[in-house]
Protein backbone atom coordinates (compact mmCIF):
# COMPACT_ATOMS: atom_id res chain seq x y z
CA UNK A 1 0.00 0.00 0.00
CA UNK A 2 1.19 3.65 -0.76
CA UNK A 3 2.44 5.47 2.06
CA UNK A 4 0.89 8.94 0.98
CA UNK A 5 -2.95 10.36 1.00
CA UNK A 6 -4.98 11.24 -2.01
CA UNK A 7 -7.28 14.32 -2.29
CA UNK A 8 -9.62 14.97 -4.42
CA UNK A 9 -11.50 18.04 -5.40
CA UNK A 10 -14.94 17.95 -7.30
CA UNK A 11 -17.43 19.99 -8.25
CA UNK A 12 -19.35 21.17 -11.39
CA UNK A 13 -17.26 23.67 -14.01
CA UNK A 14 -17.40 27.34 -11.93
CA UNK A 15 -17.64 25.74 -8.77
CA UNK A 16 -14.07 27.66 -7.83
CA UNK A 17 -12.50 24.71 -7.52
CA UNK A 18 -9.18 25.34 -9.14
CA UNK A 19 -9.17 28.51 -7.48
CA UNK A 20 -9.58 27.00 -3.77
CA UNK A 21 -6.91 24.48 -4.31
CA UNK A 22 -4.26 27.37 -5.70
CA UNK A 23 -5.19 29.00 -2.51
CA UNK A 24 -4.91 26.49 0.03
CA UNK A 25 -1.78 24.83 -1.03
CA UNK A 26 1.03 27.44 0.04
CA UNK A 27 -1.05 27.07 3.53
CA UNK A 28 -0.97 23.29 3.34
CA UNK A 29 3.16 23.67 2.11
CA UNK A 30 3.49 25.77 5.65
CA UNK A 31 2.13 23.93 7.97
CA UNK A 32 3.05 19.96 7.16
CA UNK A 33 5.89 18.14 6.68
CA UNK A 34 5.13 15.60 3.81
CA UNK A 35 5.79 17.26 0.27
CA UNK A 36 2.27 18.54 -1.50
CA UNK A 37 1.30 17.79 -4.82
CA UNK A 38 -1.15 19.50 -6.77
CA UNK A 39 -2.03 17.98 -10.09
CA UNK A 40 -5.28 17.94 -12.32
CA UNK A 41 -5.43 15.49 -15.32
CA UNK A 42 -3.58 15.26 -17.64
CA UNK A 43 -1.07 16.74 -15.71
CA UNK A 44 1.47 17.37 -17.85
CA UNK A 45 2.14 14.04 -18.53
CA UNK A 46 2.80 13.89 -22.42
CA UNK A 47 0.70 11.01 -23.62
CA UNK A 48 -1.94 11.97 -21.37
CA UNK A 49 -1.92 15.82 -22.57
CA UNK A 50 -2.46 14.44 -26.15
CA UNK A 51 -5.10 12.36 -25.62
CA UNK A 52 -7.25 15.84 -23.58
CA UNK A 53 -5.94 17.75 -27.21
CA UNK A 54 -8.17 14.40 -29.00
CA UNK A 55 -11.01 15.05 -26.13
CA UNK A 56 -11.74 18.55 -26.33
CA UNK A 57 -10.89 18.97 -30.11
CA UNK A 58 -14.34 21.48 -31.27
CA UNK A 59 -14.67 19.81 -34.55
CA UNK A 60 -15.14 16.12 -32.74
CA UNK A 61 -18.82 16.98 -32.77
CA UNK A 62 -19.29 12.97 -33.31
CA UNK A 63 -17.81 11.66 -30.76
CA UNK A 64 -19.72 8.51 -29.12
CA UNK A 65 -19.68 9.25 -25.36
CA UNK A 66 -18.01 5.72 -24.71
CA UNK A 67 -15.46 6.11 -26.97
CA UNK A 68 -15.19 10.24 -24.93
CA UNK A 69 -14.97 8.23 -21.37
CA UNK A 70 -12.33 5.72 -22.45
CA UNK A 71 -10.17 8.40 -23.70
CA UNK A 72 -11.03 10.12 -20.42
CA UNK A 73 -9.71 6.50 -18.75
CA UNK A 74 -7.09 6.27 -20.58
CA UNK A 75 -5.57 9.53 -19.49
CA UNK A 76 -6.52 9.30 -16.12
CA UNK A 77 -4.89 5.82 -15.90
CA UNK A 78 -1.37 7.19 -17.94
CA UNK A 79 -1.42 10.40 -15.23
CA UNK A 80 -1.97 7.57 -12.10
CA UNK A 81 1.27 5.97 -13.27
CA UNK A 82 3.25 8.27 -14.09
CA UNK A 83 2.44 10.99 -11.53
CA UNK A 84 0.31 10.53 -8.76
CA UNK A 85 1.31 6.66 -7.99
CA UNK A 86 4.91 7.53 -7.25
CA UNK A 87 3.99 10.36 -5.42
CA UNK A 88 2.09 8.39 -2.84
CA UNK A 89 4.47 5.46 -2.57
CA UNK A 90 6.74 8.55 -1.58
CA UNK A 91 4.48 9.50 0.89
CA UNK A 92 3.04 13.12 -0.47
CA UNK A 93 0.46 14.15 0.01
CA UNK A 94 -1.79 15.13 -3.12
CA UNK A 95 -4.34 16.89 -4.26
CA UNK A 96 -5.81 16.37 -7.65
CA UNK A 97 -8.13 19.03 -9.38
CA UNK A 98 -11.07 16.61 -11.08
CA UNK A 99 -10.52 12.30 -10.62
CA UNK A 100 -12.56 9.63 -10.76
CA UNK A 101 -16.54 11.36 -9.45
CA UNK A 102 -16.02 13.41 -12.36
CA UNK A 103 -16.20 10.56 -14.98
CA UNK A 104 -19.38 9.27 -12.95
CA UNK A 105 -20.53 12.89 -12.87
CA UNK A 106 -20.53 13.87 -16.03
CA UNK A 107 -20.48 10.97 -18.26
CA UNK A 108 -22.72 9.16 -15.93
CA UNK A 109 -25.39 11.25 -14.59
CA UNK A 110 -25.05 13.89 -17.80
CA UNK A 111 -25.04 11.46 -20.32
CA UNK A 112 -26.44 9.12 -19.12
CA UNK A 113 -23.91 6.03 -19.61
CA UNK A 114 -24.08 3.06 -17.78
CA UNK A 115 -22.75 3.78 -13.88
CA UNK A 116 -21.75 0.33 -13.07
CA UNK A 117 -19.48 0.01 -16.48
CA UNK A 118 -18.10 3.79 -15.43
CA UNK A 119 -17.83 2.33 -11.57
CA UNK A 120 -15.83 -0.84 -13.10
CA UNK A 121 -13.77 1.57 -15.06
CA UNK A 122 -12.86 3.87 -12.54
CA UNK A 123 -11.16 0.57 -10.53
CA UNK A 124 -9.57 -0.62 -13.70
CA UNK A 125 -7.33 2.61 -13.88
CA UNK A 126 -6.45 3.56 -10.74
CA UNK A 127 -5.63 -0.26 -9.17
CA UNK A 128 -8.39 0.25 -6.79
CA UNK A 129 -6.93 3.70 -5.15
CA UNK A 130 -9.82 5.52 -4.16
CA UNK A 131 -9.21 8.69 -2.94
CA UNK A 132 -8.88 8.99 1.11
CA UNK A 133 -11.14 12.53 1.29
CA UNK A 134 -12.93 13.83 -2.02
CA UNK A 135 -13.76 17.73 -1.21
CA UNK A 136 -17.27 18.34 -3.60
CA UNK A 137 -17.39 22.12 -4.22
CA UNK A 138 -21.34 22.49 -4.27
CA UNK A 139 -23.01 24.99 -6.50
CA UNK A 140 -26.40 25.41 -8.47
CA UNK A 141 -25.73 25.16 -11.94
CA UNK A 142 -26.78 28.21 -13.04
CA UNK A 143 -24.17 30.08 -10.85
CA UNK A 144 -21.26 28.04 -12.42
CA UNK A 145 -22.24 28.61 -15.47
CA UNK A 146 -22.50 32.35 -15.29
CA UNK A 147 -19.17 32.08 -13.29
CA UNK A 148 -17.65 30.35 -16.25
CA UNK A 149 -19.11 32.95 -18.92
CA UNK A 150 -18.05 36.21 -17.36
CA UNK A 151 -14.00 34.53 -17.17
CA UNK A 152 -12.62 36.03 -19.82
CA UNK A 153 -9.35 33.79 -19.15
CA UNK A 154 -10.91 31.18 -20.27
CA UNK A 155 -11.52 29.65 -23.68
CA UNK A 156 -14.52 28.47 -25.07
CA UNK A 157 -14.17 24.43 -25.51
CA UNK A 158 -16.19 21.85 -26.87
CA UNK A 159 -17.58 20.67 -23.38
CA UNK A 160 -18.89 24.28 -23.09
CA UNK A 161 -21.09 24.25 -25.67
CA UNK A 162 -23.51 21.56 -23.85
CA UNK A 163 -26.73 22.66 -22.55
CA UNK A 164 -27.71 23.72 -18.61
CA UNK A 165 -30.00 20.34 -18.67
CA UNK A 166 -26.46 18.32 -18.35
CA UNK A 167 -25.51 20.99 -15.92
CA UNK A 168 -27.93 20.24 -13.67
CA UNK A 169 -27.96 16.30 -14.28
CA UNK A 170 -24.19 16.43 -13.13
CA UNK A 171 -25.01 18.46 -9.85
CA UNK A 172 -27.36 15.99 -9.21
CA UNK A 173 -25.24 13.22 -9.56
CA UNK A 174 -22.54 14.93 -7.65
CA UNK A 175 -25.02 15.40 -4.60
CA UNK A 176 -26.08 11.50 -4.98
CA UNK A 177 -22.45 10.51 -4.93
CA UNK A 178 -21.79 12.05 -1.65
CA UNK A 179 -24.99 10.78 0.01
CA UNK A 180 -23.83 7.47 -1.34
CA UNK A 181 -19.93 7.97 0.42
CA UNK A 182 -20.01 9.54 3.39
CA UNK A 183 -17.03 8.90 4.81
CA UNK A 184 -15.06 9.85 1.68
CA UNK A 185 -17.15 12.79 0.44
CA UNK A 186 -17.35 15.93 2.45
CA UNK A 187 -19.73 18.49 0.69
CA UNK A 188 -18.78 22.04 0.61
CA UNK A 189 -20.95 24.77 0.18
CA UNK A 190 -19.03 26.52 -2.93
CA UNK A 191 -21.53 29.60 -2.51
CA UNK A 192 -19.64 31.06 0.62
CA UNK A 193 -17.06 34.02 0.10
CA UNK A 194 -14.03 32.56 -0.96
CA UNK A 195 -12.10 33.24 2.12
CA UNK A 196 -14.89 30.80 4.11
CA UNK A 197 -14.55 28.01 2.22
CA UNK A 198 -10.49 28.13 1.85
CA UNK A 199 -10.77 27.97 5.71
CA UNK A 200 -12.79 25.04 5.80
CA UNK A 201 -10.85 23.01 3.17
CA UNK A 202 -7.63 23.74 5.03
CA UNK A 203 -9.20 22.22 8.24
CA UNK A 204 -10.67 19.14 6.64
CA UNK A 205 -7.54 18.34 4.78
CA UNK A 206 -5.63 19.03 8.30
CA UNK A 207 -8.27 17.10 9.81
CA UNK A 208 -7.30 14.27 7.48
CA UNK A 209 -3.80 13.94 8.05
CA UNK A 210 -3.70 14.72 11.68
CA UNK A 211 -5.79 11.01 11.56
CA UNK A 212 -3.45 9.17 9.83
CA UNK B 1 -30.61 -6.83 -34.91
CA UNK B 2 -28.30 -5.97 -37.34
CA UNK B 3 -28.90 -7.56 -40.78
CA UNK B 4 -25.40 -7.34 -42.61
CA UNK B 5 -22.27 -10.19 -41.80
CA UNK B 6 -19.18 -9.21 -39.61
CA UNK B 7 -16.14 -11.10 -40.20
CA UNK B 8 -12.81 -10.21 -38.76
CA UNK B 9 -9.40 -11.07 -40.61
CA UNK B 10 -7.06 -11.97 -37.46
CA UNK B 11 -3.37 -13.27 -36.93
CA UNK B 12 -0.09 -11.92 -36.18
CA UNK B 13 2.10 -9.10 -38.36
CA UNK B 14 3.46 -10.57 -41.48
CA UNK B 15 0.42 -13.67 -41.72
CA UNK B 16 -1.13 -11.91 -44.60
CA UNK B 17 -4.06 -11.07 -43.41
CA UNK B 18 -4.15 -7.36 -45.27
CA UNK B 19 -2.84 -8.65 -48.36
CA UNK B 20 -5.40 -11.63 -48.60
CA UNK B 21 -8.18 -9.16 -47.50
CA UNK B 22 -7.05 -7.22 -51.23
CA UNK B 23 -7.60 -9.74 -53.28
CA UNK B 24 -10.65 -11.58 -52.05
CA UNK B 25 -12.61 -8.15 -51.87
CA UNK B 26 -12.91 -8.22 -56.00
CA UNK B 27 -14.21 -11.72 -56.22
CA UNK B 28 -16.83 -11.52 -53.03
CA UNK B 29 -17.98 -7.67 -54.97
CA UNK B 30 -18.64 -9.99 -58.27
CA UNK B 31 -20.41 -13.04 -56.16
CA UNK B 32 -22.55 -11.38 -54.36
CA UNK B 33 -25.74 -8.77 -54.26
CA UNK B 34 -24.89 -7.41 -51.02
CA UNK B 35 -22.59 -4.64 -50.72
CA UNK B 36 -19.05 -5.35 -49.38
CA UNK B 37 -17.28 -2.86 -46.85
CA UNK B 38 -13.35 -3.57 -46.14
CA UNK B 39 -12.07 -1.97 -43.36
CA UNK B 40 -9.66 -1.93 -40.77
CA UNK B 41 -9.06 0.28 -37.28
CA UNK B 42 -9.48 3.33 -37.71
CA UNK B 43 -10.89 3.20 -41.01
CA UNK B 44 -10.85 6.73 -41.90
CA UNK B 45 -12.67 7.78 -38.87
CA UNK B 46 -10.94 11.17 -37.89
CA UNK B 47 -11.24 10.79 -34.01
CA UNK B 48 -10.05 7.35 -34.56
CA UNK B 49 -6.64 7.84 -36.59
CA UNK B 50 -6.15 10.62 -33.97
CA UNK B 51 -6.18 8.24 -31.37
CA UNK B 52 -4.24 5.61 -33.68
CA UNK B 53 -1.41 8.33 -33.58
CA UNK B 54 -1.30 8.97 -30.20
CA UNK B 55 -0.28 4.84 -29.64
CA UNK B 56 1.51 4.55 -32.46
CA UNK B 57 4.48 7.84 -31.52
CA UNK B 58 7.31 5.92 -31.12
CA UNK B 59 8.27 8.77 -28.15
CA UNK B 60 5.63 6.99 -26.02
CA UNK B 61 7.56 4.52 -24.81
CA UNK B 62 6.54 4.97 -21.05
CA UNK B 63 3.25 4.41 -22.40
CA UNK B 64 1.37 2.27 -19.64
CA UNK B 65 -0.35 -1.00 -21.06
CA UNK B 66 -3.61 -0.33 -19.61
CA UNK B 67 -3.11 3.15 -21.25
CA UNK B 68 -2.40 1.50 -24.39
CA UNK B 69 -5.98 -0.58 -23.97
CA UNK B 70 -8.28 2.05 -23.39
CA UNK B 71 -7.07 3.67 -26.34
CA UNK B 72 -7.29 0.94 -28.50
CA UNK B 73 -10.68 0.30 -27.20
CA UNK B 74 -11.65 3.75 -28.17
CA UNK B 75 -10.63 4.39 -31.59
CA UNK B 76 -12.56 0.61 -31.95
CA UNK B 77 -15.43 1.95 -30.13
CA UNK B 78 -15.56 5.04 -32.67
CA UNK B 79 -14.68 3.10 -35.79
CA UNK B 80 -17.75 0.83 -34.53
CA UNK B 81 -20.29 3.54 -34.47
CA UNK B 82 -19.32 5.69 -37.13
CA UNK B 83 -18.64 2.83 -40.02
CA UNK B 84 -19.02 -0.39 -39.14
CA UNK B 85 -22.95 -0.41 -37.60
CA UNK B 86 -24.08 1.53 -40.28
CA UNK B 87 -23.11 -0.80 -42.70
CA UNK B 88 -24.10 -3.70 -41.09
CA UNK B 89 -27.48 -2.11 -40.51
CA UNK B 90 -27.53 -1.45 -44.39
CA UNK B 91 -27.18 -5.28 -44.60
CA UNK B 92 -23.44 -5.11 -45.70
CA UNK B 93 -20.87 -7.92 -45.33
CA UNK B 94 -18.02 -5.59 -43.21
CA UNK B 95 -14.69 -7.74 -43.29
CA UNK B 96 -12.76 -5.88 -40.42
CA UNK B 97 -8.58 -6.46 -40.75
CA UNK B 98 -8.12 -6.84 -36.73
CA UNK B 99 -10.76 -6.52 -34.42
CA UNK B 100 -11.65 -7.99 -30.61
CA UNK B 101 -9.08 -11.04 -30.79
CA UNK B 102 -6.34 -8.78 -31.30
CA UNK B 103 -6.89 -7.40 -28.25
CA UNK B 104 -6.94 -10.33 -27.07
CA UNK B 105 -3.70 -11.58 -28.30
CA UNK B 106 -1.53 -8.52 -28.00
CA UNK B 107 -2.41 -6.97 -24.92
CA UNK B 108 -3.56 -10.02 -23.24
CA UNK B 109 -1.33 -12.63 -24.13
CA UNK B 110 1.33 -10.77 -25.33
CA UNK B 111 1.69 -8.02 -22.60
CA UNK B 112 0.17 -9.88 -19.63
CA UNK B 113 -3.05 -7.80 -19.41
CA UNK B 114 -5.99 -9.58 -17.25
CA UNK B 115 -7.98 -11.59 -19.94
CA UNK B 116 -11.83 -11.01 -18.29
CA UNK B 117 -10.64 -7.42 -18.24
CA UNK B 118 -10.15 -7.44 -22.21
CA UNK B 119 -13.12 -9.30 -22.64
CA UNK B 120 -15.29 -7.16 -20.31
CA UNK B 121 -14.07 -3.98 -22.64
CA UNK B 122 -14.43 -5.61 -26.02
CA UNK B 123 -18.02 -6.50 -25.26
CA UNK B 124 -18.82 -2.22 -23.88
CA UNK B 125 -16.83 -1.01 -27.28
CA UNK B 126 -18.72 -3.29 -29.66
CA UNK B 127 -22.31 -3.36 -27.32
CA UNK B 128 -22.26 -6.96 -27.21
CA UNK B 129 -21.89 -7.77 -31.25
CA UNK B 130 -19.46 -10.52 -32.04
CA UNK B 131 -17.62 -10.95 -35.44
CA UNK B 132 -20.40 -13.78 -37.16
CA UNK B 133 -16.86 -15.76 -38.58
CA UNK B 134 -13.31 -14.80 -37.92
CA UNK B 135 -10.60 -16.29 -39.95
CA UNK B 136 -7.15 -16.36 -38.27
CA UNK B 137 -4.17 -16.41 -40.00
CA UNK B 138 -1.58 -18.68 -38.71
CA UNK B 139 1.85 -18.88 -39.21
CA UNK B 140 5.30 -18.90 -37.15
CA UNK B 141 6.13 -15.85 -35.14
CA UNK B 142 9.65 -15.97 -36.74
CA UNK B 143 8.08 -15.85 -40.24
CA UNK B 144 5.83 -13.29 -39.96
CA UNK B 145 8.37 -11.34 -38.42
CA UNK B 146 10.84 -11.92 -41.17
CA UNK B 147 7.91 -10.82 -43.67
CA UNK B 148 7.37 -7.56 -42.06
CA UNK B 149 11.14 -6.80 -41.99
CA UNK B 150 11.43 -7.79 -45.61
CA UNK B 151 8.29 -5.42 -46.53
CA UNK B 152 10.28 -1.92 -47.12
CA UNK B 153 7.40 -0.22 -48.08
CA UNK B 154 5.93 -0.48 -44.20
CA UNK B 155 7.70 1.89 -41.74
CA UNK B 156 9.20 0.61 -38.81
CA UNK B 157 6.43 2.33 -36.02
CA UNK B 158 7.38 1.55 -31.96
CA UNK B 159 5.12 -1.93 -32.07
CA UNK B 160 7.82 -3.38 -34.37
CA UNK B 161 10.85 -2.68 -31.54
CA UNK B 162 9.10 -5.46 -29.26
CA UNK B 163 10.52 -8.64 -28.84
CA UNK B 164 10.15 -11.94 -30.66
CA UNK B 165 9.18 -13.50 -27.33
CA UNK B 166 6.06 -11.37 -27.46
CA UNK B 167 5.16 -12.60 -31.17
CA UNK B 168 4.85 -15.74 -29.81
CA UNK B 169 3.05 -15.36 -26.93
CA UNK B 170 0.19 -13.72 -29.18
CA UNK B 171 0.59 -16.95 -31.71
CA UNK B 172 -0.17 -19.13 -28.60
CA UNK B 173 -2.94 -16.77 -27.72
CA UNK B 174 -4.63 -16.50 -31.47
CA UNK B 175 -4.61 -20.62 -30.89
CA UNK B 176 -5.98 -20.66 -27.59
CA UNK B 177 -8.68 -18.22 -29.13
CA UNK B 178 -9.25 -20.44 -31.86
CA UNK B 179 -9.40 -23.45 -29.41
CA UNK B 180 -12.07 -21.82 -27.09
CA UNK B 181 -14.60 -20.46 -30.03
CA UNK B 182 -14.37 -23.26 -32.42
CA UNK B 183 -17.82 -22.05 -34.29
CA UNK B 184 -16.68 -18.93 -34.68
CA UNK B 185 -12.99 -18.71 -35.54
CA UNK B 186 -11.57 -20.59 -38.66
CA UNK B 187 -7.68 -21.40 -37.99
CA UNK B 188 -5.90 -21.02 -41.49
CA UNK B 189 -2.68 -22.17 -42.21
CA UNK B 190 -1.10 -19.03 -43.77
CA UNK B 191 2.31 -20.71 -44.65
CA UNK B 192 0.56 -21.69 -48.08
CA UNK B 193 0.76 -20.56 -50.83
CA UNK B 194 -0.95 -16.60 -51.20
CA UNK B 195 -3.81 -18.25 -54.29
CA UNK B 196 -4.56 -21.68 -51.64
CA UNK B 197 -5.35 -19.39 -48.88
CA UNK B 198 -7.22 -16.58 -51.40
CA UNK B 199 -9.15 -19.82 -52.41
CA UNK B 200 -9.63 -21.06 -48.74
CA UNK B 201 -11.04 -17.71 -47.95
CA UNK B 202 -13.10 -16.73 -50.25
CA UNK B 203 -14.97 -20.31 -50.14
CA UNK B 204 -15.38 -20.16 -46.03
CA UNK B 205 -17.28 -16.28 -46.46
CA UNK B 206 -19.88 -17.41 -49.43
CA UNK B 207 -20.24 -20.54 -46.98
CA UNK B 208 -21.24 -18.13 -44.33
CA UNK B 209 -22.95 -15.80 -46.44
CA UNK B 210 -24.87 -18.92 -48.24
CA UNK B 211 -26.15 -20.46 -44.39
CA UNK B 212 -27.21 -17.16 -43.24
Amino acid sequence: MTKGLLISFEGPDGAGKTTVLERVLPSLQADLTANVLATREPGGIEIAERIREVILDVKHTRMDNKTELLLYMAARRQHMVEKIMPALTEGSLVLVDRFIDSSMAYQGYGRGLNKSAITWLNAYVTDERQPDLTLYFDVPAEVGLERITRNKKREINRLDLEELDMHQRVRQGYQELAQQNPERIRCIDATQPLDSVVTEVVEQILLLVKDS
